[in-house]
């Protein structure tokens, strides 16, 4: 079955609202196994929506809408529909019952214009609107599968989750569900990864291995419809092997988690903490730590020596060790180390970490943007320091500076330090 | 000029990413008073990519694409728009020598596919991309003006905002320009604002008077369309005078600046500086500041006390006044206080600020989720205590929190403290 969605509202191509019924949709129908080929967004007026409507019979055959079932002068979809199919359009009773009711328990006057909200298309299906007045429609005309959805998110979500993803399993003749897997990377770039794995891609239809693209991440994911979960995962196992042949040493989840609640995990798991001091990140690694809930158990906190003073004045580095003719400075590797160790003593935790480098948009103590120190200290072990040099603009420097500092814990705490 | 929307990626069709290019380019397009009439998602195929082309090409004279510029097999939409003008592609030669230099100065071997970012359509301009590899692409045939734009919003928003509008501007040839201004609010809502300049917001023309719509801000734009500047500013000045004399007390800057750059403006004005202590936030306020390029001139930084451990090791805090019975704990007024002092002792800075609540999921200390304390200290002056009650999710009442407490020092560094 092909989909398409149109979402209806001015609003939306005035860029006052984001389009995340769109995604919420196709996130649903994707779980459905149901494969959208289109989103249309159209604004409030009844020939476009027509027009979109005509179109979309063309091209799939489901078509759902999202916005426009309200009750005012602008909220055109079932007239469109009803006109485009040469239908009428008359008031559902229930759906008329339950207005009148909302509005007697508030003591409101009803504006007449409310009784639009429970109009139905000729031969339709009701959905029930359990959050808002406006009832949903669905129906089937000629082999093309029509479902009338509220704008409202809130409207939105409960009724297509309920009453309409009933009413499509019902037209469904499919037993089959789609099954699938997301594994997540660090350590290696998008391209490199799909390098290492575009036979796969490019050849495997059943499970398929796709790039999965989300900003800062590197994800592939892996998909096949099958009869039950036992089936699918046996296929699913067979191609996340292939996969871990290449690049498992790079695989820090197999679900779709970010890079520092991985970290997290593996501190709780072995019962270790972790204290930071920032330079150059500002906060940024702390903030992304502390995004995790519950991390206090091991993110004990930390320091944001942005000045130099404020590294000898918290941390106790010298300040020949900062600044002078022949001193190392704050973007260098001794610093780097002194920073992690100093913040572990200071917390007594088991591991800390440091980032000491230059954002931009200018140089510093004449090093280049981009050049970043990294240090782990671990109790009762010896001091590490990396090394990144990262492009891009100041703020991708300080979040690409933090996401490597996390891999390089990752490999520390899973033991997957040589790869 | 009737504009359309295609964004292309299948992972938009999956529900996996939110499509909200479509939204800011939507917006920026009404901002030059270019209308869209129509958005369009397809997946990463040549053919529909074509379908869509041809379709838009139909309805619209200028189509903007997002997504589909990068290296990848997937990455189709300058191949599919050349051959649907019956045009070639070749390489950039400036684009394709800035991906071979960022290649060389990470030190990583360039895959092939990578020189497909420096392609151009034979007759193209090319945008420059500041925050990526991707060169965009404009060009005007047969009276249709094509812009694509790459998919990741960092490197769209930024080719979009400069090298994109600059083109647009040139192939509008309207002698009148459309001038506006984004007044900036802080601690007030934005469903306050607009009530109390609903009557301008429905009534006036020219200017117009429009809420601006961006996640977590709260602005107003007021545009007319003038010859000159200088008529411009004058309309604007009369309508930004209706609008002080309302809501005037909450404007804290007549450009589209965050208010962490406006408190960091006044703080270098008055060359002051500032330290900060953060417990729920986790060194987001920290890091909200940081972004600010030149601010260590300001912000010196900080620590994150995330559990009361290094609330007493790094800022002395006894542990009597965090746990035990009777104790006031670590979200309270005089713990909020003890931190704000305590950092700008340490920073010997003028001004040291505090964030200590709770930020949920669940409760702590028997308080509730979206309580926070926030201490304000200043060299020589009482301490200050304010304290915030915060809906949303942990994440929102995180942002919330440290905006808030940006509100609070810009009030104290401006004098409208009283307001």
């Amino acid at each position: 079955m092909r989909a398409e969605i149109i979402a209806v509202g001015t609003e939306l191509l005035l860029g006052q609202t984001v389009n995340t019924n769109a995604t919420y949709i196709s996130q649903g129908l994707a779980e459905l196994g149901i494969d959208v080929y289109f989103q249309t967004v159209v604004g409030d007026n009844e020939g476009r929506i027509r027009e979109a409507i005509r179109l979309a019979r063309s091209r799939a055959d489901l078509i759902l809408f999202t916005g426009g079932l309200g009750p005012t002068m602008d909220d055109l979809t079932k007239d469109a529909l009803a006109s485009y199919l040469g239908r009428s359009v008359s008031e559902h009773e229930p759906s008329m019952n339950k207005i009148e009711a909302m509005f007697k328990s508030r003591g409101v006057h009803m504006v007449e214009s409310n009784r639009r909200q429970a109009n139905l298309i000729e031969g339709c299906d009701p959905l029930d609107n359990e959050a808002g007045l406006a009832v949903g429609n669905a129906l089937t005309v000629d082999g093309t599968h029509y479902v009338l959805l509220p704008g409202p998110p809130r409207e939105m979500k409960p009724m297509f989750d309920g009453p309409a993803k009933a009413w499509l399993r019902g037209i469904m003749n499919e037993d089959r569900r789609l099954y699938s897997r997301l594994l997540k990377f660090a350590g290696i770039g998008e391209s490199n990864l799909e390098q290492a794995l575009i036979d796969l891609i490019e050849t495997q239809t059943d499970p398929s291995i796709a790039p999965y693209a989300k900003e800062g991440e590197v994800a592939i994911r892996i998909s096949t419809k099958a009869l039950s979960e036992l089936e699918a995962n046996a296929r699913l196992d067979a191609a996340e092997e292939q996969i871990n042949e290449r690049v498992g040493q790079y695989l820090y989840a197999r679900e779709d988690i970010a890079l520092e609640e991985a970290v997290i995990r593996q501190l709780r798991a072995s019962r270790r903490t972790l204290a930071s001091a920032e330079s150059l990140t500002g906060g940024l690694f702390a903030q992304l730590v502390t995004r995790i809930p519950g991390s206090s158990g091991e993110f004990t906190g930390g320091v944001v020596t942005y000045t130099n003073v404020m590294k000898h004045r918290l941390l106790s580095i010298p300040m020949s060790q900062l600044e002078g003719t022949g001193a190392p400075g704050a973007v260098s590797e001794s610093t780097a180390a002194l920073m992690a160790e100093r913040v572990r003593e200071l917390a007594d935790s088991d591991f800390g970490v440091s980032l000491t480098g230059v954002a931009g948009p200018s140089e510093s103590e004449g090093k280049p943007v981009g050049l970043v120190y990294f240090g782990l200290a671990e109790r009762g072990k010896q001091t590490k320091v990396f090394t990144g040099h990262f492009s891009g603009n100041r703020e991708m420097i300080r979040v690409r500076s933090a996401k490597s500092l996390l891999y390089r814990l990752w490999q520390a705490l899973s033991g997957k330090e040589g790869s």
